[in-house]
């Protein structure tokens, strides 16, 4: 069984990042390839009920805080709070898509590069310029990921992406497939290795 | 610094049971005690607003239920769902209560007793009669565990151990607060422990 290890994830998601920086070397241990899928939350949310980390009684709201910030530390990743947060990840995931069909291989680069940015540096990659100007310094070409950006097929691919997450069952972020089995949560990425390791 | 682990945890709740058979060893490790708090979530989630694992959108529902048969896989602990799920935790809570009072080096082996029976051998012990058969099974005095579970200060023990809880902010099951740290889940134990760790 060598089934690749799905990983969904929404930009504006800070355990997401978490994941983001953590997964390769993951795939690596158990022998998988992996596939990013940025997707759209706000869109599962509407299908689901649920709502952001920042979105719930204050008691919550002031743990969810406290416990990502000791997350990251425990992780050994620096981390800051976007302003604003949550934001709306339909640039970076659309440059991610692009990247995808132009430079496949500067998916991973880039899409860590743009939580870098978000999470690390606390840069509104909501906006396009913003995320433009993160994959400029990659080295990819800022006009054309410009006009990838808005073409049509690109857009329809974070769309059909996001539709076909939630037809899988995807309803958080960060989120993991493989052969089937489903995943939620950085803190499953230990269960993820476990069940990898048995199969 | 030489606080205990405070552990809050409802019956009822599954991954409440697999802390219960993980959070001695790992207070070991660390060189700290436990006291172990019973509480009722239904009173918790009336103040926050929030509703059982399984009172959830089908698709996260399905996934908590496949999640939680997983985890207890992992943590290689029998596992199975009680009939009815959920259910109400006074009985065994109470049974807890008025052995710390009476007993207060059985508080462990009793509520370890009582989650197996719940959540290995499907008995509903929200039924005073089963949890007091649990208890004698323990070697505890029925009749005076019965008569102890009746008595107004085990009543007010829970009913304040809960109000505490909430106050504390306390909103989730297992949960566990050390010098005022928090953490929720089940799988926030590595954190915890990482958490002592560098303390």
């Amino acid at each position: 069984m060598n089934d690749p290890i799905d990983f969904y994830f929404d930009f504006s998601s800070p355990y997401g990042y978490l994941a983001a920086f953590e997964i390769e070397a993951l795939a690596a241990r158990c022998g998988r390839r992996t596939r990013w899928h940025p997707i759209l939350l706000g869109a599962v949310f509407k299908v689901t009920g649920s709502g952001p980390l920042v979105d719930q009684h204050p008691m919550r709201a002031r743990y969810a805080k406290r416990d990502m910030e000791r997350a990251a530390e425990r992780a050994g990743l620096p981390f800051v709070w976007p302003e604003p947060f949550p934001f709306a990840g339909i640039a970076p995931s659309r440059a991610v898509y692009w990247v995808d069909r132009a430079h496949p291989d500067q998916v991973v680069p880039l899409a860590q590069a743009l939580y870098r940015a978000s999470f690390q540096d606390g840069r509104n990659i909501a906006h396009a310029s913003v995320t433009v100007e993160v994959a400029t310094a990659l080295g990819l070409d800022g006009d054309a990921l410009t006009a990838g950006m808005a073409q049509q097929e690109t857009k329809d691919r974070l769309r059909s992406e996001t539709d076909q997450a939630i037809a899988l069952g995807v309803f958080g972020s960060p989120f993991f497939t493989v052969g089937g089995e489903p995943f939620w949560g950085h803190d499953r990425m230990p269960h993820l290795e476990w069940w990898l390791s048995r199969s």
